[in-house]
């Protein structure tokens, strides 16, 4: 399936290794990685996904495809600014957020408009969003989630 | 100034009172209303507005102008979806969240990636949103923190 | 009505003495004006239409509502980039082209695209657009192609 | 590199074989295909780019990625409607049209707001689109445009 992986663009190298750790359990359980493309949680997840060789599609803010991060394998420049928030967990059977700020809020806003699982690391505690104590219980979740659909 | 308010599309009667009293207010300080323009807390708040004289602009998720609710005095499709949630609050000079659920939490993202001043009534609790107990009492928070920029 | 007016940002003054008496001749018959929101065609028929008295949306492509020009007297930012161009013409209830490149051409595109009758000014040459000599010419056909409907 | 093709949602067989052809050229030449994803032009190129190994990234209208037809390998939902439109070209590091209609003119056009080479196979005439008289003629404008840049 398509995983969304929403978080923050400026993190620390601790979130950075959760990041990608859950891109690397991600790829190496045959899933395709969908993130916003570009850094903080978007790169190091990307970063795993890719190391198991898993897909990743960037679904980018700016009009230059060229703004995604070096393990985007597929990316998709939008033009829309802000807006494409909408279109990062429309693109995944489910959602893990990781740590974030205002911009993950409305990532997560949108993933339960849309009613997908949501599976959260460090994240902002919302109605709706499971909160998770490791990468592989949040992938765990998420698959659980959507094959109970 | 203008101020969004966003929230839920099917509210009760008591939420109903408070957006209409908060459009109300809105209008009588002289302010226009933003808004995704249907129903629930928008509808509401809309006639408040207008029953106050104010402009009511709304950003309506579908092509079709005539969804808009009739105190909307500006209507403006989009056609976006959902995604339409991230031009609410970037038109407000800040932002009223009155209940609501996920597309609300969407739009509460949005305001704090722009950098909007958020007041809530009886809305998600969230880092940046200052929670109000009266509409009297949000519009004062709002005006002060556009104030003080 | 609602009548959207597309065209060029930059422009000549024998240009913008048309687009200015287009938005003059709108406001005079009672119509809004919606438009992009910047310069060129778009400021000089907002300049005609308000002086007319008319109401003028502006559906900008930037986040700044400020980016609008002066005589915008509803500035609706989308920070859509580009892609705004499909929510100008959507929001007329018929559309005039006044000269223009390829972003006019992208707005005529989407004012066919969701059946509006298109009255164009010395602009590009398309099936379904009615060529005119004059903007009473336009505004004559708008009318009377919306009465039909 | 990345190649957008845009044309016509119902189309007829011939103009359902000059698609395919492309498809098949792009695919052979190493490309990937950017296109919106759904049927006629979309659908019959994409199949030849797949039949010669290529990849395909169908950039939907709507919030749906099973919307996309069988030939797509990486189906993109924008949920944005036409609005759509302003990625497709977008994705491209040039773009080729295929017959059509309104829609296509406005992905033309902003092919042209985005300075990509266009070539075009009986498609509408406008300033910036080569001509060419067949898929393979339409791959060397193309390839040799975004060459010389």
């Amino acid at each position: 399936m398509r995983v969304s992986v929403v978080g923050g663009g400026r993190i620390g190298s601790g979130t950075a290794a959760v990041a990608e750790e859950l891109g690397r359990l991600l790829g190496e359980r045959g899933h395709t990685l969908v993130c916003g493309g570009r850094g903080g949680v978007m790169r190091a997840s990307c970063r795993g996904a890719r190391g198991a060789g898993a897909e990743t599609v960037g679904i980018l803010p700016s009009t230059d495809p060229t703004e995604a991060n070096e393990h985007v394998s597929v990316p998709v420049a939008t033009g829309l600014g802000h807006a494409r928030n909408a279109l990062v967990p429309l693109n995944g059977d489910a959602v893990v957020a990781v740590a974030g700020g205002p911009g993950t809020l409305s990532e997560i806003g949108f993933a339960l408009v849309y009613g997908r699982p949501v599976a959260g690391l460090a994240t902002h505690e919302v109605d709706g969003v499971e909160p998770c104590d490791s990468p592989a219980a949040a992938v765990e979740h998420v698959e659980r989630a959507v094959d109970e659909r």
